[in-house]
């Protein structure tokens, strides 16, 4: 059975709803839809010529939809490389000792900081609240605990919880602090791009990652935000001047500005959150009234600013998350428990990170929805939620 | 004015001929062409184990034509990548002190020893002959020098010249060592693959790196063959066992597949080696008898088994390689100077290494040639070049 490009149950794809969108979108914009000269854009001749031009081209759209210089844009493999190019800069960076980064950040940041300290870095976290949450208080008091760090990363949305990060306010802390060095501050956007407001122009932010096929577009192409060079550790042919060698994917680099035309403009992105609260409220109310159910965290709002409308994690008493995403996938549903990116699914270090026990965070299943879903796929899910949880002795008597 | 998909002259394309294979090939094979389930493959669910399916699928399909195991292929987004990944592993060992590395590599094995080097590493060059070409003699010179060494990369066709390296003999001389510690043996296999006969089963080496879109595949996708696994540097979601991570490419690693299949399987790789051969044949004649016109290095043959036919170096006197690229380009030729890859057009590194002064080195022009180039194409190209060389003062009086 496969799921048809809108991922919801259809006449060709009866009784697949798909709701693990923060894994991957349903894709919408190929290469195939891509018209990319061959060239290698970095030959001189014609053909290279035209590829560089189509490159160019497509590194400027990124940076109008992102409000950014043209020259602060370097395109990568993916959010998990522009994460891994940011944070291991800073081993060619003597002055950087310490590199601190939440304790909600996505694998490519939480487990490329343990190969930073097996080389010698210092690596520390900067704690969440019970939401999931860096707050002006956490972040102040890693800052204060590890006055000698010059690194913070702080995502913008988790990957798990959905929670969402003030970061224009977390970065206002970070630089209004006395006779300190500068910190450069990195956010990785996988989660947010096209899915929450952003202005990268006025946020302050040093580097940012952005992946595409987050966004509908193909694997293997994302984008760096930069705003000063650094010296990566892969090196090779010099291309995306300097930083990211090897030669350049001019058509995933096309379809990259593609999706953020469609999805990360902010006129888009308002329309879709307005749309995608009014789906998940649904889902959230149906959570929160059914016998056994809980939200992570558990005082989630129908409609709450510290969230992602796209991710909902929550969980059912008794019931291991593993089992509620086989259960369901056998139902025609695709969910998660955590990350994709998740080498040990015996371990959920975000949401241990909030509080809570291992039981409790074994329990959570990650739901998550895109443009295509619809208020329809809501109710089929929470019925069969609702079924699944009744088959082992829970659910609410009345609705 | 565009190239076709064979890249020579056509009534839609009059006057394009490309000659610039080793920088990028004439794709033959888009993501377009390939229908692969969109999920992400670490996922659990039915669209997660689909992707999972077509990925080790995929992988394989890729060991099966490389004649090796398929848990010894991983997914990396190129060559490049690839190389890094081998030569970057060696941080986190300890016991590896020094490293060698050819003098003819590609900008990715040759910049990234500089990186090592900052990072506490001793690295060291393992010399080549007047052809381009690592031989027993110069390895064991090596050897000799730095017998600390546990790390040696060797590739198998040199990207600029087109030498080509016994690789099984010069594994040998590194293995049969007495009392040494063991060499981890790399080989950058991109400008071999699909082009001269390998043998991985039986060369022994311990990794090797492969690019699509050198085999008319798409950006964004390549292959290490490893044979021990290793600590990456880059780590992250624990996609392809720990080795790279990101969300995996899986259309790009069926195309990769696709392009093996069809151009680097023995037979194959025999018949468009023949094929090549003969094409090339009249161009190192032409270039041999050319006054003026100089082949690099000066004694290749028309048929030479120290080189790919695939790719010539040669150069013209008194003609610097950049104009002599610009004049083939706007009489609709496209051929380069040295690699695509290549941080400083002013340094040619590899030819240096071969004992070319610095002019002559930069007097070197690139032509490589891939499976649609035609005798026709090889003929229009001599005239082509004639035509500049006469323009210069030199030129045959006569054939």
């Amino acid at each position: 059975m496969t799921v048809d490009n809108n991922g919801s149950a259809s006449p060709e794809n009866p009784g697949r709803c798909y709701f693990d969108w923060a894994a991957t979108a349903i894709p919408e914009i190929g290469c195939s839809d891509i018209a990319a000269p061959f060239g290698n854009p970095s030959s001189r001749h014609q053909e290279g010529q035209d590829a560089r031009e189509a490159l160019e081209n497509a590194r400027s759209r990124c940076a109008a939809v992102l409000g950014v210089k043209t020259e602060h844009i370097y395109f990568t493999s993916g959010g998990t490389e522009s994460n891994a190019v940011a944070l291991h800069g800073m081993l060619l960076r003597k002055s950087v000792a310490c590199i601190l980064s939440s304790a909600v950040e996505h694998p490519s940041i939480r487990e490329n900081c343990l190969v930073l300290e097996r080389l010698g870095k210092q690596t520390a976290s900067i704690g969440v609240e019970k939401d999931g949450r860096v707050t002006p208080s956490t972040l102040e008091q890693a800052l204060e605990q590890y006055p000698h760090a010059r690194f913070a990363a702080i995502l913008g949305v988790n990957n798990e919880i959905g929670s969402r990060m003030d970061i224009p306010a977390l970065v206002k802390i970070i630089r209004n602090r006395k006779n300190s060095a500068p910190i450069h501050i990195h956010s990785d956007l996988v989660q947010a791009a096209g899915k929450v407001p952003l202005d990268l122009s006025a946020w302050d932010v040093d580097s940012a990652s952005i992946s595409a096929h987050k966004l509908g577009g193909p694997r293997g192409i994302g984008l760096l935000y930069l705003r000063k060079a650094l010296n990566p550790i892969y090196t090779g042919g010099g291309q995306e001047r300097g930083l990211r060698p090897g030669t350049e994917n001019t058509a995933g680099a096309i379809a990259l500005a593609e999706c953020l035309e469609r999805h990360a403009n902010p006129a888009a992105v308002q329309a879709e959150y307005q749309k995608a609260s009014e789906r998940f409220k649904r889902l959230i109310r149906f959570l929160r009234t059914l016998r056994g159910g809980f939200l992570i965290p558990e005082d989630r709002e129908e409609e709450d600013e510290r969230f992602s409308p796209y991710i909902v994690q929550a969980g059912f008493r008794g019931i291991p998350g593993e089992v509620m995403v086989r259960g369901l996938d056998d139902a025609g549903f695709a969910v998660s428990t955590g990350s994709a990116c998740s080498s040990s699914s015996q371990e959920r270090p975000a949401l241990r990170s909030m509080g809570l026990d291992k039981q409790t965070s074994l329990e959570g299943i990650r739901i998550s929805q895109g443009w295509t879903t619809t208020i329809e796929d809501i109710d089929r899910l929470t019925k069969a939620i609702e079924a699944m949880v009744v088959q082992f002795g829970f659910g609410r008597e009345q609705r």
